[in-house]
């Protein structure tokens, strides 16, 4: 019964496969292969538009990367105080940029309102005394497994680009949140005004892929020398592209959200229908936060559940749950069953 | 045919299966699983002592990482001005430290003598006007495919170490040098006096993983925090571990290494022994390094070699040759006959 | 009437006659001279205890050199909101420690409570995906003009130490600070726990002078290193210490503080005294800020009083005046009866 | 007989008074101020064009923070091995600028070829594996106190922009080269493509004194952002205008040079009349090289004269003796006359 987190869980058989089909032969190394042309192909399909494509490893550095193209080392990020990049990465958005400040913002549901970005800005005016405001970035599924809804997004870009800002998505989640809202890829990214992707693979499926994706070629700047000067440039890459291109062929990656998302749905009725347990937050993809009363929760973890307290008062505690593309059905009614119990 | 580099080539079956087997179940992220324990143990035995391992996915980021740990922001590191530190990575040591130097010194063979470090230091011996010597780094092998013997290694690092330096090996191409030398992992590292190793696992088989190896831990400090921080730890690391795993497993780095190396022995032989060809410097590893007439060159590129330049003069350029773990064997044959002809 | 900041005005006398005297004749350039030394002496007197000096030329170079001395790269550092490394200094210090982390914190009269620093540092203990809490910083008078008792310093200090943390104190306006507590230096600083101080001379009468003065050596580490790095080793420093020394010579710079905040406490009681104009909060060393009718504002400002509006809301202003060595003192009582009337 | 450095000696009468004479009243801080308009308005008339000035206090900021402001992080500059950001400032430019490389040059009498520069190029020409060519840097006068001609600045000039790099100039003792030479300051830099420079003051005369000189707005870029970042935006700015105001006023720049000229003209010519020594380079500023005899080196330095070894060989140093405003001029005398006997 592991709900620790989405990355607790292995890789796709599908992508497996493709990392051996992969294998053999001799090609140009660094991206300059096949397969991850490729996949920049297959994205731009599912984007419907040409999109630049720069796959990388980690999650920490498509944002960081992304972020550090779209923000000066004089430059100010603005996200919500509760972000993987805010604290998550170790600080890692202020190292790449040279020195950045994020700016931690307030919202319900780990959810910025443009209201909010507006607010802050007065203070980032004064001439070079402050950091230049340069960047929003908005993390879709947020790290309480709520999304932001098309309209909201583009409410948040408007605010953004009106204010001389790009807008960074940082879609570490991107499938769980598409899936949860209906909408298309297009929709939820550049339609809205998002100039900027972080595109996850790894915790929907893959061992270590990600996309940072451009909507804009203009946009893109300097960010392969950043890629590169950063460590980040994979001289095998046709590797990290096959995770990438198995995830996207067939739809693969959204049945594998399709099913964390359903396990999650049914995880949260559950639990929202046992006395004494409340949902944090409404469950709008892979994750789960419910307040379980201590004694319940010391319980559970003794009956083999692994999950993270994301925050505790008083006599209870809010359970993060994470599903994901493999955690095992059976695992989700027996969690049930025993806090029902 | 392509000898272009041995990154150009892909994975070998073994490490592949490897993957597929750690891919199931869910185990703690991060590093906290066993396969990464494992690979801790092996490297143990194989360096004859207890080590701190960290995997990373790419060399410039085990370089760097390790370097700067070695190295403050106003520190300098001493290398060859050919080494890939030097000349490959895009300054990423010195974006890694913070903006350390990289002194850049002459050598034969792309090698570095003892004396000429220490000719070097004392310009940089002018208090807080000059970084402060920090670090040297060797190659193991080198970009021209030389190997530093155990008692030149010895001779570098009591110099560094009688300077108040550290000594870093990039072993990109270690299994290659081992070979190469026929000595022990020990005395090709910490029994010479070596603190840091980048031990490389990609250019000799695996997808995409590289070690950095402390033989003290005193060593590490702040290791760990850096890695995050550059975006280089890998959430899914049993994927990168389960791949250097495979490679120690039954001694597939050596025989990987074995055959790399036996085919550039078989080429440089075949190529020093036909009129107007020339080796450039010896072949002790997996690379090899020979003049050829211009016409030649392009005769051979024509039926299909790929090859780059290393350098070039009047009527003849110094190609580079890189043989690898899968290169077919008879493309060196192939290569050899029509060099001849 | 002139209240817009201390640094509007100009330099004491006493000081610039110091630069003439140390004018002539050649001396041994970066720091190796004897005003460099007797400026360490005095400082030593005044503290009653050996210290080790650095004059720099700005309070953002005193502050982001003395915390990327305590503070790694990967690390953060606590303080007010409202502080001036936090909002005036354009990220100065995540460029000088290499991407560390500023939290911000809440606090009554831009002051931060221990135990507000100690319920943010569980956020902060999650291994490497937190910044490592590496140092406090408090200002000293703060950003409201109020100012910390040798107490609450003490406190905040046991709160930092215990948690592996370094205290820094921003003294830009040290000594208002300290004639407003009637302590001692020592009292104030390192008897209270404070390992760096910047010591600030420019806002009370010097052209362009502060210190960073560590209290025990071994907290001196590489800082020698990073001033000449940032480019903040003047060559010719003499003058940047004649400055100091001259206002350290026969107590001038209490002199001046006391002169600053008795202007401080006049204008801080005249206004109280108005019908309908409040203070905002105490005035405890040279800043009065006041809650000001938005008209009244307007009319003084018609009169030519210069002021920041430091915040504002529903038909008033807090206005903030600030008083200096060299304020002169009919403008006290000018705008007083500006306000009056 | 302090020949040392122009840094070992003080400031000129007239830039004291400056200060005293600024130093009243309440002006707008940061450089919004009377007395930095003139300046800037002084350079334009010198340098015949609008320039944006930015006045900064130590050389190694203005190098590094103009050098920051051409050269990204990913970016290398192309300066001489033995130019003063190279070797002289604590590798400052890779830090101020994020990990760009400086590419040390070889060139004799401390001076580049665009031979020189050009060939080094191919190298850097790799995509991003190679840091990008973005700017050269001249030092003018050279540290081995000799100068470039307009046409050959105008020949690196060419070349640099020839392959999209900017050029810079590191003039510290750009009076001294000026008079040097007997060209106008136009002809010296922008008429011959210089695109930014660092006018030095502080060691003709100045306290803490030097312009960042962008001869074209489109330059200067976000160099007011990284001046205030890295603690360089001086608080009380007119006290650094003045110096500069004064230094210009009157021509004082120009004759302060012209008398250190002299001297070193003086002292150059009788030390080449002197059997056993030797001059190393042709005396074309303020410093002259020259070969010394060990002994005699020794003996003068019992006699009371300072100066640096610059370099050695069997048997003899050379010595590096530095003229300033303000040597007196029987030291000269008096050194020649100890060197004769």
């Amino acid at each position: 019964m592991n709900f620790a987190s989405d990355n607790a869980y292995g890789a796709a058989p599908e992508i497996l496969k493709a990392l051996s089909d992969a294998a053999s032969g001799a090609v140009p190394s660094y991206g300059d292969d096949a397969i991850t042309r490729r996949v920049a192909k297959r994205l731009g399909a599912i984007f419907e538009r040409e999109v630049a494509v720069y796959p990388v490893v980690t999650g920490t550095a498509a944002n960081s990367l992304a972020l550090a193209t779209l923000c000066p080392p004089y430059g100010a990020v603005f996200c919500h105080k509760d972000s993987h990049i805010a604290v998550d990465e170790c600080a890692a958005p202020e190292f790449f940029s040279g020195g950045a400040k994020l700016v931690h913002l307030e919202g319900e549901g780990a959810k910025m309102a443009p209201e909010t970005i507006a607010a802050a800005l007065p203070a980032f005016q004064r001439g070079v005394h402050s950091p230049k405001p340069s960047a929003v970035s908005v993390t879709q599924a947020t790290e309480l497994g709520t999304v932001y809804s098309p309209p909201e997004i583009a409410a948040i870009a408007e605010c953004a680009h009106n204010n001389g800002m790009a807008l960074h998505m940082d879609g570490a989640r991107f499938a769980n949140a598409l899936v949860g809202l209906g909408c298309t890829p297009a929709e939820m990214t550049w339609k809205a005004g998002v100039d900027a992707l972080s595109f996850g693979a790894t915790k929907n499926g893959a061992l270590c892929a990600e996309a940072v994706v451009f909507f804009d070629n203009n946009a893109v700047k300097d960010f392969e020398y950043r890629r590169k000067k950063a460590g980040h440039l994979i001289s095998k890459m046709r590797f990290i592209s096959a995770q990438l291109d198995a995830y996207l062929e067939g739809d693969l990656w959204l049945k594998q959200a399709v099913r964390a998302n359903g396990l999650a749905k049914r995880l949260s009725e559950g639990l929202a229908a046992i006395p004494g347990i409340s949902l944090a937050v409404p469950t709008q993809a892979n994750a789960v936060f419910a307040w379980l009363p201590d004694k319940l929760a010391k319980k559970l973890r003794g009956e083999g559940a692994k999950f993270y307290d994301w925050a505790g008062e008083d006599g209870r505690v809010m359970a993060r749950l994470v599903l994901s593309f493999s955690t095992p059905e059976e695992d989700v009614a027996k969690f049930l069953e025993a806090a029902r119990s």
